[in-house]
């Protein structure tokens, strides 16, 4: 089942979150219980290379394969993409113009810009129809997240997911707290910004689109599944 | 011969296109009948560490290394010469202000900004002459070609083609036809763009620069030739 | 000590210069006598994975490891720093719109929006301290530079300097000897422009800021030393 | 369906021949209509990791994975196993103590003395029953082929057929025509050793073990087949 | 302070087992609190390569290196000296024979073969004084641990200690538990082994020499610790 | 020229000695002014993978590409000529058995043993020619050397050097100095071992086979010279 299938069905996702740039350590992980495995290049060692690399064994274990691109690395987004990827999440969209940019990189006209050269995600996803077939579902298969983790993105949420080609805000909490907090402090779990991080869930929702969060507490998770989020990142790396 | 003489003489020049990043797949691509190697940053799997790696052997045998970038990646576009690329493909160059940006990475001053350290360029060549020499002639030798793939770049080829430093266009055929049909299709052999492809190559003429394609299909190239496309890449992992 | 700790106590810094993108050539560089180590993305063959592997051994070896980023890519500046670079030198910083995006890319809020992730440059320090502890430290303790190499640099040169988040200046002699001769020559010893190299680090020193610059030619150490550069990059492949 | 099964059912078995040591090429191999793809450590380019990564999309694919180990090197006949590979054809086996020493490095006790540690083969099986299930099974399931390419092997092929642990033949034709021209010449398609290479599969046949043989001519296919052999592996690059 | 001394001063030392071959793992295993890291070649998927750049970051941590070879590569046990290992674990040492190669490959004349050329080794544990001074001390401060994993073995043992240059045994239980059942069960944990690991332990201690033993089940390392097994390897993926 | 023509026109032949297994390193030392480059797979980090990859520049350099292998790895030695290189350096050759396998594993019958599959080198060199002439050549055309650097491979230097398909014999001199000081120092230029060192030439000389020689103290090289070397390697980190 799709990522984006099973977020449509109201069900939790849990993917791991992998700094290590080694197509063994993406195959291990890719044997646990999580749901997905997602490559980190903006706080992790992912590189060009290991993106191509690590996507193989994730897709072929029948999980979804997500990459966390670099700020502004569009380019990134829609190779990512090619190599088989099914989300990606954009760090620091903090204005229309950002999630305009990254969702004409993730999208094929007439949404977005994104150039034609998929053969490695449908060589990975076993597809073997017609091209134009492919075409016809790739911007519904594949997920844009854009990160929400400043003011001006909390302040612009309502038009980031207006943004034809955005399928989802996922919450960056330690840049979140460090952003509310004026830069004095980095804390994850920080309590005066939960209303903050409910708020974009249900502005997410009111659109029906997907809410999602990296988790450095587990003892979170409830928390943030009651306010509807349904993609959590799990790992001890990176926020 | 280089290839900017070749394409002077109005040779037809045809070129592998590579998408797998091992230099040892260069070696063997640059042994083929093929008069030059192009390596895919933009669908295929090249990145920074590769281009680097595969150009040494491309040009050992003694022809042009091209490398197509990913978008709006002009830093890249400046490495792959640094690297000893002759030409540059840049996708979706779909305004004279991308035409500019692109041609300002390619170029020396005062035709653009490029920044001075070809050293191994100069070594992978045999030069060793003083380096003014080299700085004399790098803007002439090395080639920026604007690949037209998008409604708003057919519109803007003339003003594309008249920006200093760009020496000629690529049309890209798979995305051309996304774009002409709205996102409805893409086929590389669609009928109905193929006197937009005859008139990219008619306006290049017009002002002495270059026209080059991507060919899926290899019956096109007698077509293409006519039209008086000149560079010719062919494979069968991207477009 | 660290690199800042050592320009503000006005000492002379000479930086190795690596262009190979292989960790044990980083590993010997380490154990020269040079007080650093620069990884040159931008002329030199360096990228993502290099960069990251490469500061390990720099950084074990206690000295400071510098990343040149390629022109533009601020998200490198970045992840330099999450890999536990000590400062960044950003090339072809023209204007201030240019040496305030590096700022941001290199600042935590509120003087930038760099986002939060550096684990590993955490781990290789050996910090174990709380989250909000390295924070308070990071923006003083890693360094930006900006390259002054072309004529609207050094008429912006104040206007940069000016820029919260810029700590430094770095001169690029080949680069500005094309400049400042239009394109006619690469010379990085130009006698006529020794006044504008004087003039630089004249003007970062009035603010208090760093001055560095990259050295082809050893025999002018002293000279620009007596100019007020303190931090000097020694190498033989690029400028 | 296994190797050795699809052999002991009398199917002819097709096997790419892989000499590039990058992983994306054997993930492209395996995309092909060939049955089966080997990875050629002897005189192919493919190394310890090379394998290790290679086979990873080779079993994901659901086709065997086949190493040619370097002359003597059981050490990695085993690792080769332990990667997950179903096969491994050792080359130069011209005696019975060389067919021995292939057989301990490939069996369990009591039939050998392979050590355990077949991790990442049962992960990229998907096995996840208790180990000593897989241990019943291995020495069944994994298979040693052992290279005649020489007078003395051939003089000894029986004896080699002989030893527990060896489950079959495979010919290596260049080798075998430079052995009975005593050095003059190298010819895989020689007529006049067309009657030992049928020798061997008959005696292969006689005691129920296979027989596998490089084919530079695709020709002889049929031929060879007729003789009994049923692996036979296609190339261009190496015998 | 030196594996060696740990063990002589009767410490118990605990090392962590890496079978990815990446150096960003290894310099995280260097980091969490086990007291050393060995690198597995003989089932996990260590290479020259990656031996090599792994203990550059466990020597930098201040932490011994061990490198567990493939069977009969004693090129390798010298190898990984070379690159500044302090013990080497050599599996499946089965006779005399065995442990006097092994021997010869770990120590310098006049006990082994050794070869010179430790530079690296030299140059990561900051050594800076003459080579014969290194020589004096080298065969004292690497440690050649030979795998007793076999019934030959164990009959042997006496003997195998007794072999110059061998400074101690480490027990391989999975292997030894296959061994014990002539083939029938894998079971590192198998009760009517125990009195064979504790005689193995003894007959070390007898002669003053180290035991180790690999770990599966930590909850054995109390037990093995009371029959005197100082080293202990401890992981999940081989044995 | 080829490296056994040049010695057998009596020319002195300076080699490189490569560590660092980077083939961009490898391109950067065939461009020095050095006749040759040796990649040392015994004490320097070259392995497999980098020895393919870095005899790809160093041959299109013009310049003979020579490995030293690890010890008894006689499989590399023929994989070395197999991926291009002209000669091949075993160490720790003390018998004429280790000559003997050392020659098999270097040379096609009748002579050797050596395998067929040498694809790499053939395109490397340009050759299209029919494969037996190849073959015809190949055994004059590569170059087995034989180091001499204990005191039984001094007293077997005779033997050794009568063994058909060993062409010459190479001094370590590091090795050498243990050896006779019965491992009391390592002291490559030991005053007292010049005399065996002389003799290990004139043995040489004395049938027709070249010599060759480690050389750690450059002011050694006209000594060594009149004793009749005419290959030295040169270097810094290994003996
Ligand atoms: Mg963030
Ligand atoms: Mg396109
Ligand atoms: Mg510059
Ligand atoms: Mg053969
Ligand atoms: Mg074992
Ligand atoms: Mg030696």
């Amino acid at each position: 089942m799709l990522l984006t299938e099973r977020l449509m069905a109201g069900e939790r996702v849990f993917s791991a979150w992998s700094s290590v740039p080694d197509s063994l350590n993406a195959e291990g992980l890719a044997a646990t219980p999580f749901d997905a495995v997602c490559l980190d290049m903006q706080h992790g060692a992912h590189h060009e290379d290991s993106v191509m690399r690590c996507l193989g064994p994730i897709i072929a274990s029948g999980k979804p394969g997500l990459v966390r691109v670099p700020v502004d690395r569009f380019d990134m987004a829609a190779r990512a993409l090619d190599f088989g990827a099914q989300a990606v999440i954009a760090p620091m969209v903090n204005s229309v113009a950002d999630a305009r940019a990254f969702a004409q990189s993730m999208k094929y006209p007439p949404v977005g810009k994104r150039s034609w050269g998929p053969h490695l995600a449908m060589g990975r996803s076993g597809f073997s129809g017609p091209q134009s077939a492919w075409l016809d579902e790739a911007n519904r298969k594949t997920l844009a997240f854009a990160m929400i983790e400043t003011r001006e993105a909390l302040d612009a949420v309502d038009e980031i997911l207006a943004v034809a080609g955005i399928d989802g805000v996922f919450v960056g909490p330690s840049d979140f707290s460090i952003a509310l907090t004026d830069g004095k402090a980095v804390d994850p779990s920080l309590e005066s910004m939960m209303e903050a991080i409910a708020h974009i869930s249900a502005r997410a929702q009111a659109v029906g689109k997907h809410a999602g969060i990296y988790v450095v507490d587990p003892k979170l998770v409830q928390r943030y599944s009651a306010m509807g989020y349904r993609l959590f990142a799990l790992g001890n790396e990176q926020n």
